[in-house]
């Protein structure tokens, strides 16, 4: 535990001292929250989606985070022309597959971006096990009726089959290669009462993953720990979620290395 | 009074419970607090437009919110496309008329909603009367330049001849079916300084109806109701339109029986 | 500086009473704060961008923002018609050239709003840089690497080349018209930590500028202090990024003309 929370304060605090270019092509519902949690991190995000400047732009950014809330036909070739440059140069991209089972449409897109070799994958346990036995029928449109722990056979099996480091949000967040698992416990159960939040996490561990590029599985679970852990702190403070949303941005932000070190609670499996 | 706040109570606490799924197709200004506001009542918002999953994912829905407030010529056949799975399924539908009259295509697009049988519509005077009468001319943007009790002609009229509950906000928000009336009293006046709330409120009203659909009257001015009383509740703690904001959502998470009894004032004609 | 205060006072008081109509045609990012900052200012904002009805709603406005952070091929020709219409009518319109040097086709995009006269251009020293330059090479995404000081010849030289009132943001805020320089010094270093705070202030700038539509230069400067004064109000009371956000609306919704006096601070050259 003391390796991990030296590890995971010296990665934020590489985000805030590198502010890593995050570019992220996600859904419209998440924008302001996604944004505004890289921010308070340190890093600096770039909303960019159009296909044109792809070319152009993806070259330049430190990470991209892919997120396919509201998907469309639209904006779905941006979300492959940018995840090919960044595999093509080499630099971490990051697939959020929302709802990956909710449609035909959907899992197809997801399974095409997942062939595309995302360096890490998070999703709910609904959503990884639809990506892992590619079939339509996640029960409810972005929440989850597994838990993450009992998706953890599906994650270790999307993770061999597709390179890709595979993270399960739930009561405790699961993070696999295929081999080896951590489980990251921190956070609190109000976040599912405030919408993007798992999509914020996403961008969270792109830019953790940006900074820390070698160790996508150990920048995850960090990351996700970062997360849960500025939850936690917000939550003492919170009387809502609204209040919570506000009091984890500032958190975050505040975050030292102490309240780090208290708080902070990764282990082995088993995760409970 | 006590009847309504009896069956207000038993309606929340419904849609606590069950967590109907609402889809939205909203406009994009509002995402964020809608999602918000159905998420802290208990609902679970899923913002799906592709007009590709749309055959897929409104079949299971419990609900369906259509907001023109940023309407394009891209956006408006998913609108229909999914408005008529949930007409042809019996599923509840709401539409928010925004601004119908700032233009002549957004007057002719929900002149066309409207006749695909919404099981409610929720305006401001301006936009209700915009419908009533087809006549481009509402005098500014989203706003509206009528009160709800003068739009009341139009409003039973709209409701007549569309089937749909009529909902028109505004000091005191007025629902009508073409015959009944019912007045929904709570609120503050500084809902008007934040944006999206007369949004959320269709949204609320969409999640209220979806688990008392026999009752869309009732439902509707039990959802008006409910979050003018979270409005309230914030009002007591705000300093401005942000903390509103902020007070309101958690004022809505955390709404309890007793409260919910000493505020709600609802009531038949004459409203003031 | 007694002058200045009075003004900005007027100013502010005339956003009010008036509530100018200000379509906004903005990233997807910005939108829910921007119509939050407008609206807390007294202004009537409307997210409206469809090319289908520009020509029956910008003809009604008072102002038009235009905004390209996440700019694409389907919505730049909304710009273009909507600024066209303001430009041909006389309304005042606003430009602002969200990371201007990220790309050839952002670049582009950008010099060709510029050619169509807008009012007044906002950006940060980097963007402003890249348009009087007419190359592509900002260092990262929408922040900038240049000081709004030093970008002060080339803001010169844009306004001349334009005919645009020109603001660099920045630690200081500079405005100019080519000739007359004007050092807007008011905020707090921690908007930099929140998203689309540039962006609202160029929308709060368009309110400004729609009811004093005689002095663009002195309008830019007003509303840029005004909005630096409800940042400094509200860093009083927060405590990271997401309370400065809430405040900072708050604040300047209650913004009265004691503490404008007190606290504004708009200066001629030398800047610093």
């Amino acid at each position: 535990m003391a390796l991990w929370s030296s590890e995971s304060w010296t990665r934020i605090s590489k985000v805030r001292g590198e502010s890593p270019l995050i570019q992220c092509i996600t859904n419209l519902v998440s924008m302001d929250l996604m944004a505004n949690v890289l921010l308070s991190a340190g890093a600096s995000p770039a909303m960019i989606h159009s296909v044109t400047e792809i070319p152009d732009f993806t070259p330049v950014v430190q990470g991209l985070c892919v997120n396919v809330g509201t998907l469309s036909d639209e904006w779905l070739p941006s979300m492959k022309a940018a995840a090919k440059i960044a595999r093509e140069m080499g630099k971490p991209w990051v697939l959020d597959p929302v709802a990956a089972g909710a449609s035909g449409f959907r899992l197809r897109a997801c399974l095409e971006l997942v062939e595309m070799r995302p360096t890490v994958i998070r999703g709910n346990g609904s959503e990884v096990m639809a990506l892992a036995k590619a079939t339509v029928g996640s029960c409810k449109g972005a929440d989850s009726c597994v838990e993450s722990t009992d998706a953890l056979e599906a994650a270790k099996a999307l993770a061999k089959s597709s390179g890709a480091v595979v993270a399960v949000s739930g009561a405790v967040d699961v993070v696999t290669d295929g081999e080896r698992v951590v489980c990251a416990k921190n956070g609190v159960p109000m976040l599912q009462r405030i919408t993007a939040t798992g999509c914020s996490v996403t961008a969270l561990i792109t830019a953790f993953v940006a900074i820390d590029p070698q160790n996508p599985l150990e920048a995850t679970a960090s990351a996700l720990a970062v997360f849960g852990v500025a939850a936690e702190m917000g939550m003492e403070m919170a009387k809502g979620p609204a209040s919570l949303r506000m009091q984890l941005i500032d958190s975050l932000y505040n975050l030292d290395e102490s309240t780090l070190r208290n708080r902070l609670n990764i282990s082995s499996l088993p995760c409970l």
